[in-house]
This record gives C-alpha cells, structure tokens and sequence, in this order.
C-alpha cells in the first residue's frame, strides 16, 4: 500500500465514482483551530458530531483527530464512529483529503492531489498546511490503497464528477493565480482527464465564495445522477449571487455531457446571505496568516453542500425560510434516501458544511 | 469498535494466545527521541528498519508513527510495511501496548494497561508518558476491535504467557513500588488472572535490568510452547548476574504449570555484559527527566529478547561469541521456523531490543 504508483488511474483503469455510487465509508476530520472556529472549536464540534452521527445511519464513518483532540474527540463521537489518530491543520477533509478512484472489478485506490490551503501565499486561508497535505498518503496507509500524486493543486470541493466521464467545476477556482498558475486551461483539463478519468470538463464560471474557496462548485451545483444535476437559485435580482447563478443555470442547460447527453437541471433555493455576528465573531483567536472572521462577514451558507450516504442524504438547515422547501426537494430528487437536516450554521462560520467537512470512500 | 468493555476477558472467555500461536500481524512504533537515541535516533532507526523488514518476511507489519517522522519513517521503511500516525513517547510497543485477547471462536480484543513509563515518578526512565499511554486506545481504533481497560499498571515485557492458563512473570516488576503499589501481591494475581485467562502465575525473582525496567521477564525467560520455557544462563560465576539466573532456573524446574505439568525447561547462553562506549554516549541529548545514557553503563543485552513470528523468529545479535550457539538453539528449538538475527545493540542501547519493540496482534 505504500507503493506511490506511476501512470494514472485513466491509464490504469480506474475512475472516480459519482457520490451517488455506493460507499465503503465516509471519512471526517476533527475541528480544533481556536483561530478558525470561536470558542475554542466546541460549538463547532458539537456540530461535527451531528453531522457525523447523521451520516453513521447510513455507512461506517472515520474521523481523524490530532493527538490532543483524541480523547476528547473519542468521547464526544458516538461508539459507532471510528476514531484515528490523523494530523491536520484544519478539518476540511474534503479538500485536503483524497480523491478515491475504482477499477469496478473490486480495487480501490486514490488521488493525492496537491493543497495549499486554498491558494497557499498567493491567498491562502491559513499557514502552514504541512498536516494537512500529508492527509491523502496517510489514509492510503490506514486503508492499505495505493496511492497516485497528481501534479495539480487541487481541493475535492472544487469539482464534482457524474463517474460517467463527466466533471463539473468552476474557472474561478480551478484557473485561479493561486492554485496552478504555470499550468494552462487545457493542461488542467488533461489532469483531470488523467486523474479522475474524465472525458468532458463543464466549466461553469463562478462560486459563491471568492475571498475563501475561490468559488468551489459544492456551493453552487452537483450531480444528483449522470446526466442529471441540481444548481442553486436565487429569486431576487438584487442578491449579489444572482448573476452568477443564473450565468451557471445557463451554462448546465447548454452543455451536453462526456455521453453526448443533454444535461437535465434541477434548481434549489439559496437561504438569504448569511453575516457572521457580533456574538459569533468575538470568541476566535486572533492569528497572522489566518483569514479573519469578523461581525458582518459573509458566509457561505448553501443547500447544495450535503453528502451523499448509502441511502440517504445529509443535508445543512440554517434556520432560514427555505430550509424545509429544499429539503422537501431533496427528497423528490432523492426518492430513495433519507434526508437528514443537520444544524449548518456552526459549520459554516469556518467556511463551508457537510460536503466540506466530509469525503467519500466507494466500495470496491 | 469505541466501546470500553465492562467486565473482563475472563469473563468473556477470551484469553491472551502464546507468541507461537498464529499471528494476524506485529505493532511497532518509531523511535526518535534525541534524548535516549544517540544522533538524533537514526543509528536507532536503522536498526528498526532492519527489524520490521525481517518480521515483514513472516507477517504483516505496522508501524506507528509520530507526525512529524511519518514522511521519513514511510521513506525508510519497506514497501510492504504499513505505517500509521500514532504518538508515543517513546518506541516500546511491547511495553505501552495492547494485550490482545482471542476467544478462539474468531473474536478478537485487546486489553490496555496502565503505562508509567517504567515506574513513573518512583522511578520511571522519562516525562511525560501521556502520549504512550494513549497507544492502546488507538490501535482498538485503527483495528476496530473492542477494549477492556485494566486497572493495573503493567507492560507487556514483564509476562510471557503459555496459552494454556499459565503466566510468567517477576517479583522485581510486578511487586515493584513504582508500579502498584496499593495492591497485593495476590491482587495482582487476580487482576493477571483476569485479563490474561490464566490459572497460575509462575513467579521468578529477577530480571537483568533493575534500573530500568526493574527486572522485565523477556530478557530472562520465555514459554517457546505449552510446557516448554527458555532461560538464559552464563557460566561465569563472577557475572552479577549469575545467581539471579540460577534461581531462574531452580524456580522453573520446581514449578508445575496450570495443566499441572512440570515445565521442560532450555537455556541459553547470554552474551557478555555489555556497556555503553563513549562513542555510543555522546550524541545523546541531555533532558531533565529522562534517564541519562553514560559510558560504561550497563545494558540489558539478552537473546531471549527476540519475537517468534509465523514461521519464523526474528532475534538480536551482538557481534558476541555466543551470536551463533544461541542461534543454532533457537534453530534447534523451533525446527519449524526460520531464525533471523538482526543487529541488535543500536536497540539495546536505548533499553531493550527485538521483543520490546513490538507486540503481535494474534490472528482471530
């Protein structure tokens, strides 16, 4: 398992399945950092046991903690859930976690893609993130999979992939100066050609989140199917978000799929922009090289940032209007899973949700 | 895999398995620590490298690992060797480890001890331990197996067990004023009775190291089979520790075993006692807290400190005469397996050797 491969899991074989496709399990990481989450991270971890046990219903769930988080991680984590030990400098196992890739004949493998916190020193959320580029090649080794370093700095919520040969992903992220700027569009694509075995690559422009994320398609759209996504909306034209959602609703509908298929579009409602409090501002550290989180800022509070589970759906609620009417849309896209609604506030003042803090391990 | 066991192994009817018995794999951990490994451990790390290679020959093998050594760990070590996060203190996964318990129906557990540090502010050999203590509740995690916590501070070099309700210990560790010292000797026997599944304790005076581990059984004594022990012997009536042997002896010929029978008992020779060079001293940090490392100190050199894998048994040699006649008795005494010496004398430096870096996890 230690074994780093050469070629590629599209010369190899391997692809990475829809989120949709069945799980082995589903694998966390432990908020800590008093600079990112207020309070000394205990509201935060209150919420990460939600999430987590929520989606325990579902499929075996691992959550990975720093030593110094063990035990209390452990004991606030319920029996079912499996605790390791798993350095990282935040919690965003999404994006600094690994990319599981299959070969459909029962191998498993994954994607070390390369991070720097979400823009490194061009604009990087934190430093350093020495943990937490280490993450992938630790899972390997917890899972005995071997392992592909792709030549990309790259975060899994930047794309979403129908694994039938089609990736979603936004230019604002993917072409932004701080991830790869000596790799051009078309390099970047055979990338994810080579490494997610895709064929098309649907650009969509922009996310909801240009200060943090650089516009991580998990805000604002995703494949519910092959050949069928869901994208978020706004009704109000003077919602600084609608543009840029509209212009993606318009690309998804134009587009047509590694397959050759039309897209089918389904749309969600956004709750209203979401401003971090007097009261939740106060209780974070103060740190250089961290993002600040101050009264006012915005978050980015979305429905599309659930995690698809064996048979069901983890979804954020915020308290907002539309939480119980895009819940009800889930379940109508969704007719056999079951919805679960977790509290997205907490999760979201660190700067994303259940898809976020989350990444899938297909079954082999 | 969380749940903390009520009740005992006993009770359970599980019972910890003799070395010989089949293993499902052997734990290791990483040495590092500047102030009891000289040149910043990597002669330390040389030499464990040359070990787990060695085992990895007969089973599988996993090495935990502080954070900051993964990368390099994961460089140095073999392929074929698996390597976790996992925080100690200090490298004796014999010592700080899990007890694993089978019940012969295909269930597997483990037992944790109190660890400190070899006798904690008594006389223990560094400060802190927090991190070591902590092993066995990781590695209940990372195997998923359930956890029975002992109320007793033991490690897992000061008992030999036959498998059949026979256990092998020393007055000098388990009766030590570092370890337990509100309790009897006959609680002590309980409590071994009642986590190992065994039915008599054979007690031996001494060990060979009283400024360290305070006499662990595994330098002097260990069951090769049901009924079948090895003892180390020197013929030098001068060596100091010619009489504490002999009583070894003279105690395992007397004694009857669980099932009543009287024991076969083998010797083997030891090497030479064996000091610290001023070469080997210097390069070693000086730490307040931690037990010095001077020349002319006396090590615990031992054959009998070797691990018995499947199908094979890894064992340290010393560049001594006495290398190859306890090598051909071990040859002799397990006809079935294969003999593997590795340097041994990088690892007794720091105090101990093959037997208490590892700790095997027996096949369910």
């Amino acid at each position: 398992m230690a074994q780093l491969l050469r070629g590629t899991p599209r010369a190899d074989g391997y692809r990475m399945p829809g989120e949709f496709e069945p799980h082995a399990q589903t694998w966390m990481l432990w908020p800590q950092r008093p600079d990112n989450w207020r309070l000394g991270a205990k509201p935060a971890q209150r919420a990460w046991v939600a999430v987590a046990t929520a989606i325990a219903r579902f499929e075996p769930v691992t959550v990975g903690v720093n030593h110094d988080q063990f035990e209390n991680a452990r004991n606030m984590l319920p029996p079912e859930v499996r605790v390791v030990e798993l350095s990282s400098n935040d919690a965003w196992m999404r994006d600094c976690g690994p990319t599981f890739v299959v070969d459909d004949k029962g191998g498993v493998r994954l994607v070390h893609w390369g991070f720097n916190a979400w823009g490194g020193s061009y604009d990087g959320l934190y430093f350093p993130w020495d943990k937490d580029q280490m993450v992938p090649a630790k899972v390997a080794e917890l899972e005995r999979v071997e392992r592909y370093r792709a030549p990309l700095i790259m975060e899994g919520g930047s794309f979403h992939v129908d694994g039938e040969g089609t990736v979603l992903t936004t230019e604002e992220c993917l072409l932004s100066p701080g991830r790869n700027p000596d790799l051009t569009r078309e390099q970047i694509e055979g990338h994810l050609r080579d490494y997610l075995s895709v064929e098309k690559v649907v650009w969509l422009a922009k996310g909801i989140d240009p200060e943090e994320t650089n516009g991580h398609v998990d805000d604002v759209a995703c494949f519910i199917a092959p050949g069928v996504v869901l994208a978020g909306v706004t009704d109000d034209r003077d919602d600084w978000r609608y543009d840029l959602l509209q212009d993606n609703l318009r690309r998804l509908r134009q587009t047509t799929d590694a397959r050759g298929r039309r897209l089918e579009v389904h749309t969600v409602p956004m709750p209203a922009i979401m401003t971090i409090t007097e009261e939740e501002a106060w209780g974070i550290d103060s740190a250089e090289g961290s993002i600040p989180r101050r009264p006012g800022d915005t978050t980015a509070a979305s429905y599309l940032n659930f995690l698809i589970c064996n048979g069901g759906i983890v979804m954020p609620s915020f308290g907002d209007p539309y939480d119980d009417p895009a819940r009800a849309k889930l379940e109508e896209l969704f007719p056999g899973r079951e919805v679960v609604a977790v509290p997205g506030r907490e999760i979201v003042l660190g700067g994303g949700n259940v898809h976020c803090i989350t990444q899938q391990q297909p079954l082999g």
